[in-house]
């Protein structure tokens, strides 16, 4: 029985982060029977092309649907880094792109600086994958509280028709270097 | 100056009720300037199908993400109408689809019973235009609050590239029905 585990994304504007977000909730939800709500919070920061995306999973219902005290943070750029991992938890884990973010912001947890964009360019050539390989990063983390077969289900069922191969791909991918990173 | 309006779109699973969600709070954040928060919430029922996403609208910081009192339900099926206008505000409005949806339930707003879905199959052989319609006809609704521009660029921004042209056509229609409507 869990009763929260927070997860937030967070990254530009055309990173995929909501729809990480989204699957993340629907894979808790739809295909492993949790409660979940899933946050997009938008700000005059908006604007700017900041991207953030927020979910709570609970085995019971969720009274307060707004992220407050993150077990894990997903950061895709250095502003994003910067801004959203303040408030972690102690003894949580912080998930940076090593590409895109430069300097560590201080957290009071455990950090994993891993090649997300850079496996999606080398892989497909695009960096469009990045989302769906932080997932596949996020699953090997949490695979006791969402299956990762609940995580292949809710990706076959949002990503783009015609996408379906390469994002399965790209999840397994994120899986490997998520396993190998905290083996 | 707006304090918070709310926003519920529901339907069922595949209806695109949580596209919709995300672009209106596109519309109102990034376009519009506002600030926003759009949520998807899942309990035990997610299994069944049912989606629901909701927007709260605010020209200032939004204390509670979740919709409380909402000024507009849309409701694409015959379960959401029955379960998700419970909560609608006094003098609020409720959308339902004309096809799916032939027991209006007991409301103390105004009731807007529209061809949504029939739109969409009548106009693109297809139901999957039918959150965008909708989206069209709550344009027509709030544009003292989010412009119908606005509408149309976080449209732009979010339907799967190559169907951009349908999907604004299918705002547009949205637009007129909606209009018609309050006329």
């Amino acid at each position: 029985m869990i009763e929260r585990f927070e997860v937030r994304f967070s990254g530009a504007g055309g990173q995929g982060v909501i729809l990480a977000g989204i699957i993340l909730g629907e894979a808790a939800a739809i295909y492993e029977g949790k409660r979940a709500v899933q946050t997009q919070s938008y700000g005059p920061e908006a604007r700017g092309g900041a991207s953030k995306s927020e979910v709570v999973i609970s085995d019971v219902e969720i009274d307060y649907p707004k992220v407050t005290l993150p077990d894990i943070v997903i950061a895709l750029t250095q502003e994003s880094a910067d801004k959203h991992s303040i408030d972690l938890k102690e003894g949580g884990i912080l998930i940076v792109d090593d590409f895109f973010v430069k300097r560590i912001p201080q957290i009071k947890g455990k950090l994993l600086h891993l090649p997300i964009v850079k496996t999606s360019v080398d892989t497909f050539g695009t960096p469009l994958f990045a989302n769906i390989i932080a997932l596949g990063v996020l699953c090997a983390l949490i695979e006791g509280l969402v299956k990762k077969e609940s995580f292949e289900k809710a990706i076959l069922a949002r990503v783009p028709q015609g996408t379906e191969d390469k994002n399965l791909r790209a999840f397994n991918i994120g899986y490997e270097i998520g396993r190998a990173a905290v083996d």
